[in-house]
């Protein structure tokens, strides 16, 4: 399938054969993923046409619909993740990439709020500044299936303010608030005062928002924060924690919530409202974290991989971690 | 399926439970065809994920093209529909929604570069300010399918100048050249003076241009005019014409070339010349276009879906001429 001296000849395109020979002339690319990824899009996107019989006047609104999503993307904005995200693909994405072990703690959505300024703070430190939230220790451990600690992980830790927006979507924003980067110490622990997390409307006043309003959908995600863990050799986790009893909690915009990140927030005793230096019956967040390998992580994915695809009738192989076909 | 009470419990998604669940609280929406419409595109973008176990490094780098598409969008640039047409859509939709009984003029694709400021010009003028370009001399004409001349039709045409670019490609674009718009007279006659038209490469320094260059294909559509027709009552044409012999007549990479569609061009006699006030020996382009009803159009079109959807197992009914499921 690889390229050949001339290019193949294109005439007379039809309804019928549009499909096979915009596949013909894509696979002139040496790279065979990519052929792999090009085949099933542009089948995929031409059956699609031919079952819905795509009007004209569609195709305009749904051209219209990408390029203002793509206009209204900020520095500080991402629509098509948003537009991911409402549609499932996002949590399938990552549901895919990062299976995850029996014990081991599960992922969720990233959102398109995470941001690379966030400030490295010492372990206990606070990452709020926002007196309107209400205040909330969170004693947390990273461990490894076997309950042994991890340390050293990088942690990304992140929410809204009590008003339900992150940082950057106050358009004064100028420096990053109710995020931050810590890293675990020797016993695989991670503690910080943040607030209360809130429910929050994903940005609706964009072209996904429209969307969302035309579906009969809301626009809500239940209360969370959100985490990221990152350490050489250990698989990387995207995930958050969910407050049970959220007016959201079964009905997330973006499809985010597992029952195994649904928590109950307790309150700080006096004991431990002394020791992390905040007032007594704070509410509390206590959680640990479970870590799977790379190593094993790429295993059970490999393995899902193949499982997969066979059960799909697909003759693949994986190269790097990634199917091609079989017979290239 | 149309709006419940209460919206569906959505918790504990999975790679094989996300995609009944996304069609399921899209169902909520109150319009048929835009359920039918949705609950397609999930299942489509979520196979495409599963059957290519799409990286999180695929899909970042995904959302990242997306949005620079959209980002490079301006008033006179639509890179979402070069990218569809480099995709094959475009000539998909045109062919699923003008479909051309026999006899009657074959449409192609519209492109990216049709404004809707074209100067309307008189019968037999000129729509060129290109000194540089070979003069041509249009002698055209509108029929029905027996040959009757059709009236007062709105006739847009384009075509690039000769160093190959639309005017709206050129930054300094002050007004409409290489284009006008003109009506057919009492004979169904349209001449006009234009310049032969060259090769060009559609707009490759954008991402659609770096897609082009990793799929090891060229960026080339060989030389052509672009018409469209319009009256009440007639089907919609968006046409071109190329010229036979051009290096590109058989890998147009927007897939627009069909046979019916290649001409030949002449050159003008001394009589010819004269009378059309041009100087002898240019080129000259003579060409009758078969315009079709809307009605005809329209009734070729229902039943090729019906038929299409019938061939792909489809149970089916056509509201407002689009499919919706039968069963609802």
């Amino acid at each position: 399938m690889a390229a050949d001296n001339a290019p193949p000849v294109l005439l007379d395109l039809t309804i019928d054969n549009i499909t096979p020979n915009t596949i013909r002339i894509n696979d002139q690319s040496s790279d065979a993923r990519l052929r792999y990824l090009m085949s099933r899009l542009v089948t995929h996107l031409h059956d699609f046409a031919r079952e819905t019989r795509l009007s004209t006047d569609e195709w305009v609104a749904a051209i219209g619909f990408l390029v203002s999503t793509g206009q209204i993307c900020s520095d500080v904005r991402n629509e098509f993740i948003l537009l991911s995200d409402i549609l499932g693909l996002s949590l399938l994405v990552d549901s895919i990439n990062h299976p995850k072990p029996a014990g081991s703690t599960e992922g969720s959505v990233l959102g398109p709020f995470h941001t690379h300024d966030a400030p490295t703070i010492e372990n206990g430190a606070s990452m709020t500044s926002d007196p309107e939230g209400e205040p909330m220790l969170a004693l947390c451990r990273v461990v490894d299936p076997n309950g042994k600690p991890v340390a050293g992980v990088k942690v990304d830790i992140w929410e809204t303010d009590s008003s339900g927006h992150y940082d950057v979507q106050h358009a004064d924003r100028s420096a990053p608030s109710e995020r931050c980067v810590m890293v675990t110490d020797e016993d695989g622990r991670f503690n910080f005062q943040g607030i209360k997390p809130v429910p929050y409307p994903i940005p609706h006043d964009g072209p996904v928002g429209k969307l969302l309003q035309r579906l009969g959908r809301h626009c809500w995600r239940p209360a969370h924060v959100h985490f990221m863990f990152e350490k050489k050799g250990w698989d990387h986790l995207i995930t958050a924690l969910y407050l049970r009893g959220d007016p959201y909690e079964t009905s997330d915009a973006v499809f985010g919530v597992k029952k195994s990140l649904v928590i109950d927030l307790g309150r700080t005793d006096a004991a431990t409202s002394a020791k992390h230096n905040i007032p007594e019956g704070s509410w509390l967040l206590e959680q640990e974290f479970v870590l799977v390998t790379e190593d094993e992580s790429e295993r059970l994915r490999d393995q899902n991989a193949i499982n997969a695809l066979k059960q799909l009738g697909l003759h693949m192989k994986l190269v790097d971690h990634l199917p091609v076909p079989e017979v290239d």
